[in-house]
């Protein structure tokens, strides 16, 4: 069974998307096309949005389904007249929040992705610049301002879990790519050792890191499979023998690593500074 | 007026999280404090989170509010008992999705930003780590592997976005930095001749990126204001006349750039091949 979904919003759709994406996969046995049409903030818009989910629910057999984040009641009207299963997220939730604020809400489209506050959307991007600039080991003259420092084997994930704690939270997280020199001793390096606080580990399993390391450079030492055990087993050892709190990626999104590093790092002050309009 | 908001689910809370900036940024008036608290999977930790709620309602003298993707009804009972006024992400969409598709949901604790789907999310990864090896105009061997490519002046906004296009949608996004020699004659740089279709160009309020380059280079000719209005006339000329579509990046941000960049240069094709599962 497949059915089709559209996310609509008259801005990003970011929103509707998460949403949606949150709702559809619990329903594991349905194939869902999925479609967002974002920035449908006019009836002519709107209009070409109702001829597409028209023609989707006569390909399909089956009316779509909409998950919409519109805020212009002309544009959400025209949008209703197309026929499809209608999940309002702001009908369902903004309404009643009105009566609980004892507010009316402002209605203004495109409010949740827009640099709204400057000052912690200034943080974000540069939180993104400190995850470039102090990747990988490259420099370690910043650890003094990172909010934490990611170690760990090459490949493992730290840098794409740095650049999304940045992009999402506004969180500067380096991170340090442990080696086989490294572990070996079963000591720390000598520049991580005033940052103990900061540091957290990953690891990940020996086999996945062979899998995405023989991606990079086929047939080479470096993806050997007696290498990356060696090297897991290495990085395991020094964070149990230091005491370096620590997490395997293996099975985990970069969303995922993020999020439970900040629960366990407890790094909740610098969440509330940046979450916190 | 101030009140506060807790984003709870059994996961990451990143659902409930988009929704809440969402909704919470329609009341502008309103002073919001906003909590996180992620993976409450056991009633202890619901208790503990129930304690919690209680304390900042007195702390506030208002009840607080609760924004909650929380599948396990167990875990939800309790945290219902906060007193909290409660906004229920499933219960408002996920019964009645039940009954438009007419399938029991499997009510399975973290499944939206898990690693569901290997392959969507191993191209999200690889996608990022586009990004990073065909930032700054480093490599442009890759550029015919690319979905994408951003010009634009230094600090304009091309890495994080091509970062979040990689992150977010899995697009694969180079980018290249216009220089005073590229848009002095007027002509694309012969590297980027044959990827024209690819071309997408940013451009920025002169007196915004004297403020951006002047925090990382004070004082230089690098974020003199007429280096600045120099660089960014140069760069529109050089779009109208090769006909490169563009955006100002002045007042989006890097979420609302990804989304209307994709949207105008078209490239729902593989925005549809990633986004569906």
């Amino acid at each position: 069974m497949k059915r089709s979904v559209f996310f609509i919003s008259d801005a990003t759709g970011i929103t509707a998307e998460a949403l949606g994406k949150s709702l559809l996969s619990q329903f594991e046995s349905i194939e869902f096309e999925r479609i967002t049409l974002p920035y449908i903030d006019t009836v002519q818009k709107a209009q070409q949005a109702v001829e597409r989910i028209k023609k989707q629910a006569e390909w399909d057999g089956e009316r779509p389904i909409v998950i919409d984040t519109i805020l212009n009641q002309e544009v959400r009207e025209v949008i209703s007249t197309s026929g499809a299963y209608m999940a309002d997220v702001f009908g369902a939730f903004l309404r009643p929040l009105e009566v609980e604020l004892n507010k009316k809400s402002s209605y203004t489209v495109g409010k949740a992705h827009s640099i709204v506050n400057d000052r912690h959307y200034m943080d974000r991007i540069a939180a993104v610049h400190f995850a470039l600039d102090n990747d990988d080991g490259a420099r370690t003259t910043h650890y003094e301002n990172a909010d934490i420092i990611l170690l760990g084997v090459s490949r493992c994930g730290k840098t794409p879990t740095c650049l999304y704690l940045g992009l999402q939270y506004g969180i500067c997280a380096a991170n340090y790519p442990l080696t086989e020199e490294d572990t070996e001793e079963l000591r720390l390096p000598r520049e991580l050792v005033p940052y103990r606080d900061k540091l957290f580990g990953l690891t990940i399993d020996p086999e996945r890191l062979q899998a995405i390391r023989h991606e990079r450079r086929a047939n080479s030492k470096y993806s050997s499979p007696r290498q990356c055990e060696m090297e897991v087993r290495g990085v395991e050892a020094l964070y149990n023998k230091e005491n370096i709190p620590w997490l395997d990626s293996t099975h985990h999104s970069i969303e995922e690593m993020a999020a439970r590093i900040m629960a366990e790092a407890n790094i909740t002050t610098h969440v509330k500074k940046h979450l916190s309009v």
